[in-house]
């Protein structure tokens, strides 16, 4: 970019070139598109650098006035509405430039682009639409996560089938398994925190590559921004794009999750699972099959995650082997990064909607729970317990399970006879392992029992209250 | 999708569903933007479809005539921009349906969906849409062909360093340069015509998934579209995007090469290379460093490289263990795809104009081609041609080199004994080795010497008259 | 690479260097992990470059002859485990060329590198592996192929729920579900088949990157290995890797439907679908939870895709970007590339010898494919085969379902009054829409009525006749 | 995995299976290669767990005793390489279960497995490995972190051009270049420091995925290990890999930042460059073209991005759409993950060897800093100063620019009269400008002035210290 003019007729470096640009370069080369969506943050950021040029002296301290004053009324007239970019304007720096030195002349604005550069202006921008996005992300990610605890608190008590493999594997609590994906959604919130730390950095002052040669006070006009420090190199600081791909990570990650809810939210809706009902307000039904309710939203978070993926990949394949500083190719940093952040946070959205209005079939869980053996490992603690060493306690259990299966039996149908022909530590208690004592034997931090869930929930709801006390 | 209805208050599949869409979910499922983009394929497919259903019997001939004409109609307003899509009526499918109903009533529109679903229908609009893809990327490869041809054959004798490692290795000419591109092109022709050989499949008969149970016409509906054959299994055609896949993947290889070629712009715009002058019309200036001309098509052509391989990456992620058969992640397949195909055709076109308007400086070129001991190689045959075993010809290259580079000569600097010292198989001759006589040597089909480079530049041409003969 | 030198004492580009390389840099910059899958194409490319070279009387025949012999020795060696790479020769070229050395003697060896460089002669190894190994993809693809062709004509009458969105839709049979997946891979062999005809190009005579200056008949040296064409550009046949990129760009489809394959395997081994058990000599249990049998391979397999497509993306990163000609990042193509190999083969066999010891339960298919208002589309259909438009005869039937819900009944459990109550269309016939009458409906070319998947398995069958007798 | 056997003929979960295993199956699913990375970590685990169990009582404390000192004796075999993993024995838990029973007899050794499972096992497992990775990880960066200072205090006084859009835009300080590497590196290390933050967590006590049924003290285990927090969830525990992909992302990133200095070392060691020469031991040469050198560790590094990109692109498509909770697909997460930890630490470390040991031609680069009216920016800003807005001062420049160029003379070579036709606010001292001045003119923090990167030299030193203590 460094500074490259409007297609006007009259463009600022016309002096070296003798030929217009070509039509199809000026669509090829535009930013326009993007730039609409940084309207808000150039004109906060360019009232910063006037405000500082001002108080430094480096323009007249009336210029400075008008300019922030004109960049405001400005600023109210995109948020209404009232002033569009021009795309003849190349990008976003220059309309709002142009439309400033509409309403205050040319004299005054023409010293705003004082000791400034588009290289690090197009840099402040787009920080600030990151740490904007940074924070309504983690806000939707504490408003999912609450939506989640409430409903594992609700469920605290409800048992269904935990699977491994997909194969049902030890009973587990509805209340825990929800837990789950609060526990991966505060990963997620941390690793956006961490990204937005160090995000907020003003690059301000770093000009085309070099630095500027005028006094500037860049603490004050990061402070301005309530950006919480200033880059190091000028030299990194207009070629740096880090904050974008790490975003673009975490969101790959928080996606990860939701894809995997979604793909659960699919296969419990499922006529075989029979686990959830999703209201209709969150599906779609088919005309050509009047039978079917099809859960679109959580198909298309899942599909939606190779979104995320691809425009990660693509971040990091456009920054790959650039040398030193500003090149061109960084314009395309911003289509795939703001498309991430429209993708997770509508995603975000939509479930922390979409669940508490799904009906959970507890007692259909609860009913398909103790099939298949589901209390086998219980069997085998209790051997444990009393002193068998647990590989061979596992040893009798895996006979005794392959006798009921060749039986036709599930294990409480056996006798206790049955069980002793496996071992003689069989007492009669062992007829009286059920779901209700298998989930609450796990009672240990983090595990199953009902009485470690309520726990949970209170630690996940004081930590979220910590969250928002700190945020 | 299969089928679900617009969101208007009475929708087709209302009858099971008590509580209206929710309005995030409308937004958030919609495909309305991608689908303004097939209308032309929709209508197209539309009217085939008709034309079988009456010829078949299937709906009466005049219902089908109606249909016909209306849905031309449609097609006319669309593309004169008449008639816009309607973002309430969920997709293209329902929005051509409902504009059908009011040019010829309810009664006859409705007939056109008889035999047919929403997912056996959008898999050929993409289909149609894929195949004009696959024909305009072929048009403009061979138009970038062209241009590289009719510049090889003006400089197939202009000498300038062929690197490897970037460093200088031997001699090459500009023409044999730049025909490697048309190579890549060639290959990448191949590769899109291949895929386009895959799409030119009919799924329509597959119904939702399973076949429709009408007496259709396949074959003939096929042939009304050009595509020459139809699919044989219903469940696959309605869930298979591998043409989708395949254009991306076709795509993610062409824009590399073009990265090759952008990356090469660069570098031969630089004051260290000064190999190339970029016209004024495809180069960019800066406000701030007035001396500056930017290579910004080229830097951007790079930096799009990311975009398509992140929707490449996307599309195979979409797809990654959905199960059989059409699942509402697959419309999340349109975005990206489209955004491949606008970067890699508008790329293909701006390189194909900025190429003619290039400056290459065949002086500074060949100035620069015979420092760094270029002709080391030669020296080296030279002995070998004379019997000495290679190994140990360019062992004795080497030592010579060493001595060349520690009196600080080149190698056309050193005299007859200054060669004699490291081999007696040294004569007079070895003094007259010369970048000319080095291109010339490499007389090999594929090779170097300008004369090969000429053949080369009739065979290119003559493969694409063959192209353009029978395509 | 351009010939480095092994890491003896005396490297042969010695001369120009004063200090040893970098003890970490040797390790840094190998290759001969890569290179030992090599050996074998390293060894054919080097007999065919002799024998033209002998040939054309550019070495004398009876180096040439023992040249020949002296490698087909060495050959025989390393195939027998005799002889094994020795890491500090670098790589596979120069170890193959020491071990000649030992064998005919330094002065006959010496001459097999006339009129070659390392980097046509990787070109070409890495073409003959990536040939070998399309072919073997291919001839697994075609035995998977059989398997499921056979199942399918097994199978071509059970029924089974077809699913969109995963929720039951119409009923199929499974012989019709289960030729996707053939017409799935019939794509994929076609790919591979594209991919190997453009791979089987030789690029000897290239030299380092500008050809080579010697009589060279190129076309013979193709010719022994059975290549059907010769480069057309020195430049672009040492930096072409576009072969490896396309066969990994097949292999990430195949295993895309090896995935989705994968994903149903997995679904329809839960309890909750319960459609098919694994043989045990392709599942897993667990110690810990002795009732566990895991269908460890699929799921392994839908991991492994992660594999591929990361090899994909490796690939395209590696080249993007890169100038002109050799440069040694192309060395990096190898690890993914081998690695996607043995992946997707190893893959393709476990399918086809894991699907044909998997018990497939019909009766449990067929008797949960009635369920759900499966039949809801026939009896639509029903109304529109007696001339009600579609549109209308799908809005009765959702209004019919809608009653049935609420009335908890299916629709075979719905009396004629009943029916009548939403279209007096309705006769007795419509009471007698069962499942078997439903698939046999679907009596259209790819269609899952039983006649015509009988029909598309004969000619799935032909196909691949036609494809052994012409491969 | 939970908990599946060793291919032993007696088989723990042999009670339920009739058949064994299939070979290929057991190769296709084999972990040996990656887990035989994983021993120690693997044994230092259990060790941690056993004296949990003992001092909770859950075991004998005798037979804790005989564990601990028995798993430290296999630990020691291990690390002197007298043990190695049987690949019969499945995976690195069975191996280390089946040798300590070898020492310490099946009786006590039984014990071991306790209240634990192979899938909270084996997520220790890679934690452990993890951070050890992320520690030696954050060790490298800052020992090239170390380097580059030292550099850039030796080079804060030489000028180089500074480029945009590899076009020489404004005069910087060497050591200001090489200080932009260390803000990238330093951002990085945060990155990798946050990762190890969310990766030091405990997930013993998680039992296969509900918890597990005895008293543990979740957190004393802990923390014999060093790990701060114990996991919240038991189903979150065993399916989460986060950390894996987190690390994974953090590499990327690097590994791009290492991708741009590759680029730039490649550049600057090309002749048309000139800036550096590499050490012999950091580059090899060419035995067919014996003038070269080439810088292949940097091309390489270059090209190796690839593979972690890649990696990263592999795991998250691994984790994509899984169910919870453990899946075999996690096996899948170790092979690229160990890739990328080999080829990030191998390249941090050869790069802070191979700098210290390269020339730079700080003559060369102070040569080419003041061509091409490098000095145009001050130009405008003496305008600037003087009061003239700043859009004003750059047309004014921008035209006395291109009529030097038109005259074909450096801005230094113009007359004060030359000036003066472009504006009167010339006078005499704008002749004065110069390199020296230009540099040192960009007087802010973070800008190029020597005395800033001077101070930034300090600061960052500072910083190094500050982490060394914390760490």
């Amino acid at each position: 970019m460094d500074e490259q003019q409007p297609q006007s007729t009259a463009k600022l470096w016309g002096g070296r070139f003798d030929r217009p640009t070509d039509q199809a370069v000026e669509a090829y080369t535009s930013s326009i598109d993007a730039d609409r969506r940084m309207v808000r943050q150039d004109i906060t950021g360019s009232i910063a650098h006037a405000r500082m040029l001002g108080r430094q002296g480096i323009i007249p301290a009336d210029d400075a006035g008008a300019i922030v004053s004109g960049l405001s009324r400005v600023l109210a007239e995109a948020e209404s509405g009232a002033y569009q970019l021009d795309p003849r304007l190349e990008d976003v720096h220059m309309n709002v430039e142009a439309r400033l030195g509409d309403v205050i002349g040319g004299e005054a604005s023409g010293k705003l682009h004082t000791a400034r550069s588009r290289n690090d202006q197009v840099a402040l921008d787009v920080r600030l639409f990151t740490l904007e996005a940074v924070q309504s992300t983690v806000r939707l990610i504490r408003a999912l996560q609450e939506v989640l605890i409430d409903l594992a608190e609700r469920h605290a008590d409800d048992i269904l089938p935990g699977y491994t493999h997909m194969q049902r594997a030890q009973p587990v609590v509805l209340g825990h398994h929800l837990l789950a994906y609060v526990e991966m959604l505060e990963r997620d919130a941390g690793r956006f925190a961490d990204c937005g730390q160090r995000t907020a950095v003003s690059p301000l002052g770093s000009g085309a590559l070099a630095g500027v040669p005028y006094p500037l006070d860049r603490i004050y006009a990061a402070q301005q921004l309530g950006l919480a420090a200033i880059s190091e190199n000028s030299l990194d600081a207009v070629s740096d794009r880090d904050f974008i791909v790490e975003y673009n990570a975490a969101a790959a990650i928080c996606m990860m999750h939701l894809s995997r809810m979604a793909e659960e939210i699919v296969l419990w809706s499922t006529t075989e699972f029979g686990f959830i009902t999703l209201d209709d307000a969150f599906a779609t039904g088919s005309s050509i099959m009047p039978q079917k309710k099809n859960p679109d939203v959580a198909e298309l978070a899942r599909g939606k995650t190779g979104r995320i993926y691809g425009n990660l990949m693509s971040i990091l394949t456009i920054l790959k082997a650039l040398p030193l500083s500003y090149n061109r190719d960084l314009q395309e940093d911003k289509p795939g990064f703001f498309d991430t952040v429209d993708t997770l946070t509508s995603t975000l959205d939509i479930f922390a909607r979409m669940l508490p209005a799904t009906t959970f079939h507890t007692n259909r869980m609860r009913a398909v729970a103790r099939a298949n053996y589901a209390l086998a490992t219980d069997v085998a603690d209790y051997l444990a317990r009393k002193g068998v060493p647990f590989r061979e306690a596992h040893h009798v259990v895996g006979a005794l399970v392959g006798y009921a299966v060749r039986e036709g039996r599930e294990l409480h149908e056996l006798t206790l006879p049955d069980y002793q022909r496996f071992s003689p530590l069989f007492e009669a208690d062992v007829l009286t392992i059920d779901l209700v004592d298998s989930v609450a034997a796990r009672d240990v931090p983090g595990g199953t029992a009902p009485v470690q869930v309520q726990a949970a929930v209170q630690r996940a709801r004081s930590r979220l209250e910590a969250h928002r006390a700190a945020g």
